[in-house]
């Protein structure tokens, strides 16, 4: 086992009961053992579902499957299994997705296309569908409204940590409660899904449209829980030991803004010095034209920890590195990089590369 | 000091005088102590260049002033030194820059524009003009039409060996002569420089055109060098412990192929695997689907050393895994992708991802 993340918040949030969500967590013995490694989510009768998926051209069965059942818009299950992503898979594959959703629809009562799948795990192994609808019936009696951090742990890969969020929204003069959680996961991979459902228990008057008005502290909320989610992702990333903002302000637009962050954040050289706490802000400038967005040199400014290191094309005059390394020195690190060309600004969270993502990912399989 | 690459080349190699050409090599303290780290190359009057240069928007003061001489098409001088590139250091250096081609233009009795500089090192530290302009009329009298390695050797930064490649060819019955050396970089650096010379010293008619048609055997020997030289910076990327071909077959056109091998090349979780010598080629697989060019799951064929292992959308039968990880232990791996859907093809070299990546680029900069 790999030491939880230094990244990692305190403890896992309390995450209230949501009506019309019940949830079990199960050992099926996919891959790991000695933890759980199934997650069934049981939604009430007229849940609505919205999903967004990997833009990847080689998804997994499961994801094929979601995007199929999303136009359905209705959701009464979702089965999550770690360990093994179903992914490449072949006719087997997509055999097992449609065996696991005909299994949880008859023990739910409900249309196959009612239920979600999604797997996380390792690519191109036969996937283990006799253990999955095996484990179902015994899955069901253990159904219930706080089972949250077992679900949320259940569906771990290279996590150290569960990670959940919450929040509340007032709809309508109605509050309304926000659960997520969520897994691990770099690079654009084969299984990225995100679920959003809504169980409609909530008494206030029939939302319609998102573009409804009274929308307007859901989305912040709904905001808040996903950037909870994204930053803990970021906190476990595999190996992680800083948590890396990064604020881009005045680029040429937002999307150009969001381009050279993700060039700076994803840069292996940028993020090796981050793992030494080097002050190697040179890596920072590289990053920045080479993410083929519109600069200007003399317009560059950069930033650590809000001490001015550059500007007008070269160093800050007088540039003392002694109070920047001491600030490199900490778990949580803010990079500043402002264009002076326009107002578009984006922010991007990483983590630094270290020995240990090479250690987990060298052996993760195994 | 670290260790030379486990996949250098047994020896530098013999690199023979090309009439006009002449180099030298010098320790002026820029960063490192006990190495020479300027080198200036001598070439005969009427010699034309060429050059292609980073595409970063953050290029440093040497590429500015290259791209600008280029027009001329004639060089007299090259002058290239180690440890500080001369980047992101405004006024100060381009004005570094025009003097070292002043000061070298004197001593050569040359146009300054006929004077081409790189440096490469760390970026945004103010350059080390007057030990390179002090320096210069020192290096004079080393020039020799035998220094090649020296000169190899003298602009290497995080190389642990030098690297040289030559090749002869043959332009309308006369044989003539190519050297090339480089020095070690990855990402798209704000410093990549090509310079390519002619001395015009072979007896041959002369050429005018490159669409010429006595250029064909000049064209595979130029391959040759270049290619070896590409193959050999790989070979020594940073902590490289194997040497990894990627040949990606029968994609949708050329471009899709190469960029199906270069998100292949450049994969993280890839690279991680191969340090360890890890078959998981499932990242392969999601790699190939992230790489936004057309995938049919169903056509899409992966080998390692030769051995099939996934086809038509899954593990070939019986695929047994001893054989690819007894394979996986040596130095030098071939990846073959095969799309099953078109004519495009292209060959990617990379190298693994290993903890020495970490510690050099941690710690370059002390």
């Amino acid at each position: 086992m790999t030491d939880i993340s230094p990244l990692a918040p305190e403890r896992f949030p309390e995450l209230a009961p949501i009506a019309g969500v019940r949830l079990a967590a199960f050992a099926c013995g996919i891959r790991y053992t000695g933890r759980d490694d199934l997650m069934l989510a049981e939604l009430a009768p007229d849940s609505a579902i919205a999903g967004v998926f990997t833009r990847s051209l080689t998804a997994g069965a499961p994801v094929v499957w979601c995007r199929d059942c999303l136009s359905g818009g209705k959701a009464r299950g979702i089965v999550v299994n770690s360990g093994n992503s179903n992914t490449f898979t072949g006719r087997a594959g997509r055999e097992v997705v449609e065996a696991t959703a005909a299994a949880t629809a008859r023990l739910l009562g409900c249309d196959p296309k009612q239920v979600f799948i999604s797997s996380t795990g390792v690519i191109g192994e036969p996937p283990a569908a006799e253990k999955i609808i095996a484990a179902l019936p015994q899955v069901m009696p253990l159904l219930s409204a706080e089972s949250w951090e077992s679900a949320a742990r259940a569906i771990m890969t290279t996590d150290t940590f569960p990670k959940g969020a919450t929040a509340t929204a007032n709809i309508d003069g109605v509050e309304v409660r926000l659960n997520g959680f969520a897994t691990v996961d770099g690079d654009t991979s084969t299984s990225d899904t995100v679920l959003l459902c809504a169980t409609q228990q909530a008494p206030h008057r029939p939302v319609a449209s998102p573009a409804d008005r009274r929308l307007g502290d859901f989305r912040r909320a709904l905001d808040a829980v996903m950037i909870d989610l994204a930053q803990q992702i970021v906190r476990d990333g595999e190996g992680a030991g800083k948590f890396v903002t990064i604020e881009v302000t005045r680029a040429a637009t937002a999307r150009a803004a969001r381009r050279i962050g993700l060039t700076i954040g994803n840069s292996p050289l940028v993020k090796t010095a981050l793992s030494a706490g080097d002050p190697n802000w040179g890596r920072i400038v590289m990053a920045v034209g080479r993410a083929g967005e519109k600069v200007d040199q003399n317009r560059l400014s950069i930033s650590i920890g809000g001490i001015p290191i550059a500007a007008e094309g070269g160093p800050v005059p007088n540039y003392d590195e002694a109070p920047v390394a001491e600030y490199m020195k900490g778990r949580e690190i803010t990079i500043g990089v402002d264009l002076g060309i326009g107002r578009g600004k984006a922010t991007v969270w990483t983590c630094d590369l270290t020995h240990e993502y090479i250690d987990i990912n060298a052996s993760y399989r195994s």
